[in-house]
């Protein structure tokens, strides 16, 4: 049996134990080395699973396979200019990211339907302020921009919880009870009909700086913002005076355009803004493993990968 | 058209111009007074509204017909022992309601499940502490006790976002997809299956105190409390004992022995709590002036009055 390298950066070094264990189980053929061990020959690494990995490493793998990358988006990998862009890249996905990315904009919908962040506000002041928010699910429109892996699971649940959902795309989408809208020509339709706008689109060079002033002056007067997709896609100062001029009412924001967002940025005390420090979906490390260990036993088998990369479209 | 007089205290007395509008639009018979108008005699009070009632003063109408609560709780009613207990005492109840209280708890299950009060004080103290979660919500069970109107809305709720869900009431009840444990001896058997419990019991003699170090130690370790029941079900000491040991890892609080909570009481600084202000759920004045106007109606026309307070159960 030919041992197969695959490099790791994901968690930490002091993950890799967890890692060994997780990838032996489901394949004795790989053997999982840390992303900086000093004893792997360049020539003999196979595979790779990172999700930001310093720019000019990558070239350096000339037997490399396969770039897993260790998230759903993978903006940080092709972001480096040198990036071997003649091998697929496999972006994360499987049923339990999409699930955790579900469950936690059902969070964040539900959190800004009932002023959890005035709540919030109450507890850390110490102090009783009842208040009654007006609005119930079927009376708050979600529209999702991006209705991929994740989009698609996230709109099924907002659906089961009441909302009305519709989603934004490239293309159209049939998701049972989700509108759909595609393109940009149909883009005024989806917004005049959005109170709660959810970003899920991946970021490229089309999709970045697309939360601007313009498009949130095309929402409902008093609309929401949940931007779980990249800090690329906000323009955060027209999304702050949106904000001031009650344009926009509250947003529930998980990615920043520089993370970590530095400790004492004036957007953590917010009064009308959720901060949340990036984790609307990491899927757990078994899924992970479990997800990839398939792929790579597909790709060795002649068979095909699954949630390619596609350079032309850009995700 | 004789005018039937209702008396209202809800909301404050600024809030009386809506309530009569509202009611007006409904049922034009209606004239609605605030609760200290000085200018309505007793004797022509055919209706209250309320939810606390200073005790000994709704003795005093002779005329009284039927006692509306305004929430779906009555305790504050039959809590004055000079209570008129021969009028019938209709608890507030209907579908926004019920929806109100599914969406606030599945906010408080799946806050539990992401640990929310974690993101929230990480924010407070403008710090980025990523962290991740290890479960989804198929693999949190959640255990609702008491399956009225409130606690079989919010079970299906539950179960559409994908906890596994079980109830606890005095009779077995047929919800779809819900396993049904009834009484006493079934509790053990409850508890043992319950990660996230959630009380939606009414505050009665038998139910006071309920959540106690004895039930808190038959869950498993790790396990997390929602009462939105009534503060008197929730021994607090037995929670904080059971918080500090690890027994129960965390808790969503919107209910207190004392309303409202004093400012700057500990619980507000307690890291595994979150408070919410006794918001779970109250219907909008407009939900609730349907339900009271077409229940005068029904009663005015000979017909039966929903939801009643029954003495002998206590709720
Ligand atoms: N915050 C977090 O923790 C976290 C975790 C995971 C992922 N994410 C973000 O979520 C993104 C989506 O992940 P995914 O797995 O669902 O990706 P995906 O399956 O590739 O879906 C992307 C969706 O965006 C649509 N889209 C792309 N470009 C568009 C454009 N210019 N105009 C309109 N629609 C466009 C696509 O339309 P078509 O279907 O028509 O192609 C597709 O529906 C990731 O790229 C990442 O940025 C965030
Ligand atoms: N936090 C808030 O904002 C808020 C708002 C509204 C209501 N509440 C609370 O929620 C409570 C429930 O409201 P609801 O309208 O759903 O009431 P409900 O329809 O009367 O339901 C009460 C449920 O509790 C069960 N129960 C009562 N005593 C029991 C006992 N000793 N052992 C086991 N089960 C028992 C009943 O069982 P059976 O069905 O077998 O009789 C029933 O399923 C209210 O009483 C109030 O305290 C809180």
């Amino acid at each position: 049996m030919v041992p197969l390298i695959i490099l790791v950066k994901s968690g930490g070094e002091e993950s890799l134990p967890g890692w060994r264990e997780d990838f032996r189980a489901v394949d004795p053929r790989l053997d999982v080395r840390w992303w900086d061990d000093p004893t792997v020959a360049a020539e003999d690494v196979h595979y790779v699973l990172v999700w930001d990995p310093e720019h000019g490493r990558l070239k350096n793998y000339p037997n490399l396979r396969v770039i897993f990358s260790s998230a759903a988006g993978v903006d940080n990998i092709v972001g480096d200019p040198e990036w071997p862009a003649h091998l697929p890249l496999v972006r994360m996905g499987g049923t339990e990211t999409a699930r955790r990315m579900a469950e936690f904009v059902s969070w964040c919908c539900l959190s800004l339907l009932r002023g959890a962040r005035r709540m919030a506000l109450g507890q850390e002041q110490a102090h009783w302020d009842h208040f009654q928010t007006s609005s119930t699910a079927p009376e708050r429109r979600v529209g999702i921009m991006g209705m991929g892996n994740l989009g698609a699971a996230t709109a099924r649940m907002l659906g089961a919880i009441g909302f009305p959902v519709s989603g934004w795309s490239r293309s159209r989408k049939e998701v049972p009870g989700v509108r759909s809208f595609a393109g940009a020509e149909e883009m005024d339709a989806f917004l005049q009909e959005t109170d709660i706008l959810v970003c899920l689109l991946p970021s490229t060079p089309e999709t970045v700086g697309i939360i601007n002033r313009d498009l949130l002056n095309r929402m409902p007067r008093g609309a929401q913002v949940v931007n779980v997709g990249r800090g690329s896609h906000l323009v955060m100062d027209d999304l702050l005076a949106a904000l001031d001029d009650g344009q926009i009412d509250s947003a529930v924001l998980d990615v920043f355009e520089r993370e970590p967002l530095p400790d004492n940025h004036p957007l953590w005390r917010h009064p009308k803004i959720t901060v949340t420090p990036h984790l609307a979906s990491l899927a757990s490390r078994r899924e992970r493993v479990r997800y990839v260990a398939e792929a790579i036993a597909s790709h060795e088998g002649g068979g095909t990968l699954p949630n390619l990369f596609d350079a032309k479209r850009g995700y």
